[in-house]
């Protein structure tokens, strides 16, 4: 049996969801997946850390209610957070890093992935900063230790759409994508359609738990500009950073804006893309577009993403899944892992080790 | 350098289309997946049948006009369709099935790939008899020999959908799917909602191409039903027969029925669908449903497929794509000889033997 060991970067809700999952799914993981996952640490800025090297009750790290620096109180604990030794020093397979996505500079997500993989540590992250900001780097050092850095939740959770290309789609010849790549912002549309203005929209959405107190990343599409520079660095082959990609959100459509596309049979999308020119050269936008309601985009609603890939072979193909929620990007990560498993050169080798 | 000799069987629109990539493709294939194809051998009941061990050239195959025999003016040709002696005697590593589709017993098609898998060679096929009623005993007469048997085209042409499931859903939990599977029926439907009767929809359908002399398999259903077959077999490890998938198609349905749907936000879709039950056993059906105009699967139109894949820890996964055209059928057989490649235990033990 294959068992791996993992260090849990993080606690919040998507880490606490695979925790769950790890609670009651390990037999049928064992039957269906051909391994178990084992939590022999777990670090998170407000509980501390803990690292147990023979593994942590799941349920345990679940139900139980701690509080500040709680994990203190576990054998093996401590009140502090202390990201780096846990990284370094737990016996880890496997670091999952699940922390804030800082847009700026990517820390300290980044250097959490870098402290991994520089001791030989698998990294899967649903964190978009460390790859929109630092993949190329994180990938050759993965590559020189002989370990997989995977980040499919990045993007669109766990819809799959980076593996969708890259395992299904191999030859098709990748043009470009566009997508709709931020639930928030898609659900403040879909509400200014049925009346309201963007504040009012806002606010519900902010109401409703949709969107954050500062709904500037949101709204503004910065967060889905970091995906695009991911998909297009991943899908074509881009080097593009952040501000290479222009970006425009929605808090300047009107009522008037929503309610003339719509008496056209069109509807506004903020829609993040990215194409290879007749140069070569790819050029990635976020924006908010107009399309015919016969557009393959145009029927995504509410906190759903969805992404168009545009293929020579195979002309336009659309995934459409969820775009959040914690035990969607909590399958996000065993579907990374999922990846490093099958990708082990021999496991029955790893096994007599 | 990889070179898969391959013997193409049928030489109609699918397969002169993979000649017709192979013409101008190679070398790019070559850099980007690691290997070149070679046509070996090809047979067809029209044109005949020609075994070239050296290989033939994919420009003259697609270019020069053959009429009926034809084959028989080229050296190693004959101008009857040899299938069983091309099958199991040309030098070929992979045989490309595309001959027609028998939904009685799958014949001929069947005989070809256990003659082929017979014979230690891969096979690749768009044909969906074969998949829908022979699956299991290729499969297994597969496994025994050690090679491959990959049909990714058998269902919705170069969209990957049975890949998409197995190679980036792993662990997701599949419960059931529902998809709109064809086509014709599909341009018919939408033709109803412009205002034309069931029968002027389809005369429209037939002037353009779309739908054959006998438009029945289309619109009844049939054609959707060994799809479903195929599906609810490979994603939900069932083990259905085509005569266990109830199955009704949308000539009944009249413009009044088209009308009312529309003054309700809804809209007619013929639907193939399975799902596990509780009791564990998988029921598949075929029949128009009335959907939302919100449903994923409403907004999917003409010639276009669509199946939503309904996941336990993802909720409902969707890929959208073309579910025809020759050269989108061609990317299929081109995918299923990647996953043959990518499968190859050791390329470079290959190439060196």
């Amino acid at each position: 049996m294959t068992v791996y060991n993992i260090a849990l970067i993080g606690f919040g809700g998507v880490n606490r969801a695979l925790a769950g999952l790890i609670a009651t799914k390990n037999p049928q993981w064992e039957r269906q997946l051909g391994f178990q996952l084992n939590i022999v640490a777990v670090s998170d800025l407000y509980l501390g850390s803990v690292i147990s090297p023979n593994g942590l009750d799941p349920r345990m790290l679940t139900e139980a209610n701690f509080t500040k620096g709680g994990f203190g109180q576990l054998s093996g604990g401590s009140s502090e957070a202390d990201n780096e030794t846990v990284i370094k020093l737990a016996p880890a397979d496997i670091v999952v890093e699940a922390t804030f996505t800082n847009p700026k500079d990517g820390e300290p997500a980044v250097s959490h992935c870098r402290w991994a993989l520089q001791a030989g540590k698998h990294v899967v992250t649903t964190n978009k900063g460390p790859v929109a900001l630092a993949a190329q780097e994180l990938k050759a050092l993965a590559k020189s230790r002989g370990v997989r850095f995977e980040y499919e939740g990045a993007v669109m959770s766990g819809t799959p759409v980076m593996r969708l290309a890259d395992k299904t789609l191999a030859g098709a010849e990748m043009k470009g994508f566009e997508g709709i790549l931020n639930g928030t912002s898609n659900f403040v549309l879909g509400r200014m359609e049925g009346g309201l203005d963007f504040s009012s929209a806002v606010k519900e959405a902010q109401a409703l738990g949709y969107a954050e107190a500062d709904p500037t990343a949101d709204v503004e599409g910065h967060d889905v500009r970091l995906k695009v520079v991911i998909l297009a660095n991943e899908l074509l082959g881009a080097n593009l950073k952040p501000e290479d990609v222009t970006c425009e959100g929605i808090s300047r459509l009107s009522p008037h804006d929503i309610e003339t596309a719509a008496k056209e049979n069109c509807r506004w999308k903020l829609i993040g893309s990215a194409a290879r020119g007749v140069d070569g050269i790819v050029v990635g936008s976020v924006a908010p577009k107009r399309l015919a309601l016969e557009h393959p985009l145009a029927g995504v609603g509410g906190a759903t993403n969805a992404v168009s890939l545009n293929t020579e072979l195979l002309g336009s193909v659309t995934i459409t899944g969820p775009g959040a929620g914690r035990v969607e990007t909590a399958y996000a990560l065993l579907s990374d892992i999922v990846a490093i498993h099958s990708a082990q050169p021999s496991k029955d080798a790893k096994e007599a080790a």
